[in-house]
């Protein structure tokens, strides 16, 4: 049960967003109370500004009442970063309606947009002048949202992460409570001491409110290749990356790497969809290989399947044992049901993980001999981002498993696996998820005592209240 | 004269760092005392640590007799940043010995170096592996500089700034004083709170001391072509930049606008040099060109040369009107003498600024203007990278002009340009040579009063004593 909301409350913001514009009713708060994967909580209002003007009133008002605030943007997040707690005394800020800014600059390549903006909004209108925003993620999320979790995504090698993208923001900061910081240059070039944008970035909405944002964009791919390759070793997975950034360094947006198990969930589970390999059977693991140029076959002189074919011809019997040409969509369709395929298999305990690329290679030997000795009745779904070092390395507890599923063992699990991952790996608790109330605890037990001390004392000289995001980076 | 060097001081620095790291006298003390351009003072000491742990000794002495330290790389940088003031009470600490690490991990496509390892020295140990550190500059900084200048270059449209490339730091921190900070992660993808690394570039040594970084490093090109170009009109200029993005985005590593007077002024004062476009005179304004790629030929099959070549013969008379084909080094030996060939001109006032790219053509020909009424005597030599939106818009004060130099005039100047650059074009007032002591002044001039006061905060957060860096980012 949810407290009963204070009415001055409820009256002060109505004022301030429009009676419209504030959800009290349990129907209409649902769908802001829960999220995409972790967070389940209930909010005592949610409250949706059109403006930064809006915004910044609201803000100043649950400051000054110390009323709890929880920004939320299309609520696509997998930390819990953008949900209330149970309490049923937190605020959400929902930025959804701020979406009426999509301007683009053709000549200085960036799109100007209201924080609300989703990204498939925003790379439908970018299409209609040739231009993207390269940032491919398996779900629809606001600007706004991906800046406070810095989202990478499948092709982080070739455009980088939401921050490499990122050239201005506007933010309506905790302290002083409500103030407008306007950081909206559309520079590339601009070294005038702290990029204060960057303590926006990636922290989950501490410190301050993103509304708006200028972005980088980049010109349409005009042709890929792609290429779903068996690697003739382990060892061959690393090689062939490194081959390929040599031979194919321009090109290569995703190297995405999907052991059988992932493939085989696929082919069980999503229909339409065969073993692309047949007759052969699927292979240990394989790699989806896309190359996209911006040149057309026509400017280049030659295609770019035509190329990455030869090549892997080359490397066939070397680096390469089989593989499949040429499928493009089919390929990726593979690649994108993954996670859907392996919610049939039993509970899922998703680990969004990274690792130095150098290590991959006997990170999973490791933790597949730690699963196997340790958690026998698990079983491994794992997917990786090897040209960065990204892995959704995936565990399913199945149905039928004995013993039972049970929520302490899960626990004694990942503080195995992501203690493998960053104190025996130096790798990431969290690759491209960001840090919310779901994986706090993680946060503190892997960041050191510098940066913890060091991070905190940051927070607080932004937001010395701790008005605004969910996670405190301080030591604890 | 400086004032005498309290013997405690030197004595307690000879005992941490060696006696022969010390320099106290003059004839030791004189290359660090003056910076590349600006900068030209009195150091108390010079103190040379070879190590991390040295380095940290040398910060909790300093920081606990209150000694003022001044980080200094290979002292190339252009805001006076790494030199000591008149006063010789300062300490010049020099990271040029952290030179002994430099270690290249093929797999991760990263290098670990020290701070005081070279760009130069860096580029030739990864020429070894085919790889490269693609910043490019006129001047051999050390990383550690560079990660406190942010520095940018001619190629940054292709391969970002130093920002971009930096997966990790050690830092030693002014408060604890000397704690050793260690973000040395060679993750792509890890995001986990706030990305303190951030908190160290582009402040000019504030708050902390760089002592060790890794970088990505990318392949090096094996296919470059190169073109002078004459647009056919000033707007040309930008939209044969959005056509070369369009039909070439995946190669374009350079994109260098070069007016009349620059390629003049070269011309007479390089030897060797004559005029690319003879018999043409030497036309308003040209653009050098560079695609690369890692490509070779023979995997791409077309030489980019000739693609370039065929896409400027489609554009004769609509975006072109004349063009120098493949003249590679020859024309950017043009482009790389013009800072030396205008100080024959007579007296250099610099401006490295950059606007919006949309804003390039119109902020040209408000600056002419503005230096045709209000300064006539004065010649313009401007380049600019116009695919990042920035330029050098350097200017000369001609020996033999009247009125005769002075301080007074060139100070209006620069606040008149400046203001022209930031409050009338959304520029930047450095585009790439940072904020320090020479430029500190128009830092507080235009950054706005909410970021002077958010950066004042941060900066007092991690060094309240204000014991390393030279600048206030705070509100004065």
């Amino acid at each position: 049960m949810s407290a009963p909301t204070d009415p001055e409350l409820r009256n002060a913001l109505a004022a301030l967003v429009g009676e419209a514009n504030l959800y009290a009713d349990p129907a209409d708060k649902a769908r802001y109370e829960t999220g995409a994967r972790y967070g389940n909580g209930k909010a005592a209002l949610i409250v949706r500004p059109a403006s930064t003007a809006e915004v910044a009133a609201v803000v100043r008002h649950c400051v000054a009442t110390a009323t709890p605030l929880i920004a939320q943007g299309a609520n696509t997040g997998l930390v819990a970063a953008s949900t209330p707690d149970e309490s049923g005394t937190q605020v959400v800020l929902s930025l959804e309606r701020l979406r009426s800014e999509l301007v683009i600059d053709r000549a200085n390549r960036t799109a100007t947009v209201g924080a609300g903006v989703t990204l498939q909004e925003l790379n439908d209108k970018l299409a209609e002048h040739g231009l993207c925003f390269p940032i491919d993620l398996g779900a629809n999320p606001s600007i706004g949202g991906m800046i406070a979790t810095n989202t990478g995504g499948a092709r982080l090698i070739r455009y980088g992460d939401v921050r490499h993208n990122l050239l201005g923001v506007e933010v309506v900061l905790a302290d002083p409570p409500g103030q407008v910081l306007d950081l909206m240059s559309g520079l590339r070039k601009n070294n005038t001491g702290y990029d204060l944008k960057q303590l926006f970035v990636g922290v989950g909405g501490a410190g301050g409110v993103i509304t708006r944002a200028v972005v980088q964009v980049h010109p349409l791919p005009r042709q890929t290749a792609t290429a779903l390759i068996v690697p003739t070793t382990q060892q061959a997975t690393l090689d062939l990356l490194i081959e390929l950034e040599s031979e194919f360094g321009d090109f290569l947006t995703a190297y995405e790497g999907m052991s059988r198990s992932t493939v085989q969930s696929v082919i069980d589970h999503v229909p339409g969809v065969a073993n692309p390999f047949a007759p052969e059977p699927i292979p240990d693991y394989c790699l989806l290989v896309e190359l996209a140029a911006t040149s057309s076959r026509e400017v280049l002189g030659v295609d770019l399947q035509g190329a990455l074919n030869d090549f892997l011809e080359r490397q066939f019997d070397v680096l390469v044992s089989n593989a499949v040409l040429d499928g493009g969509p089919d390929l990726w369709k593979i690649r994108h049901s993954i996670s859907e395929s392996i919610r049939h298999q039993g509970k899922l305990i998703a680990f969004d993980i990274a690792v130095p690329r150098s290590s991959m290679i006997a990170f999973r030997e490791t933790a597949q001999r730690m699963l196997d000795q340790g958690f026998p009745w698990l079983r491994l779904f794992d997917f990786g981002h090897w040209a960065d070092g990204g892995t959704h390395f995936n565990i399913v507890w199945p149905h039928d498993a004995t013993p039972a599923y049970d929520a302490d063992t899960v626990e004694r699990l990942r503080v195995a696996l992501y203690d493998l991952v960053v104190r025996d790996f130096g790798g990431s608790f969290s690759a491209e998820h960001g840090v919310g109330p779901y994986n706090a605890r993680f946060y503190h037990r892997y960041a050191s005592a510098e940066s913890q001390a060091l991070a905190g004392r940051v927070q607080r000289a932004l937001d010395p209240a701790r008005a605004l995001g969910q996670v405190d980076f301080g030591p604890v």
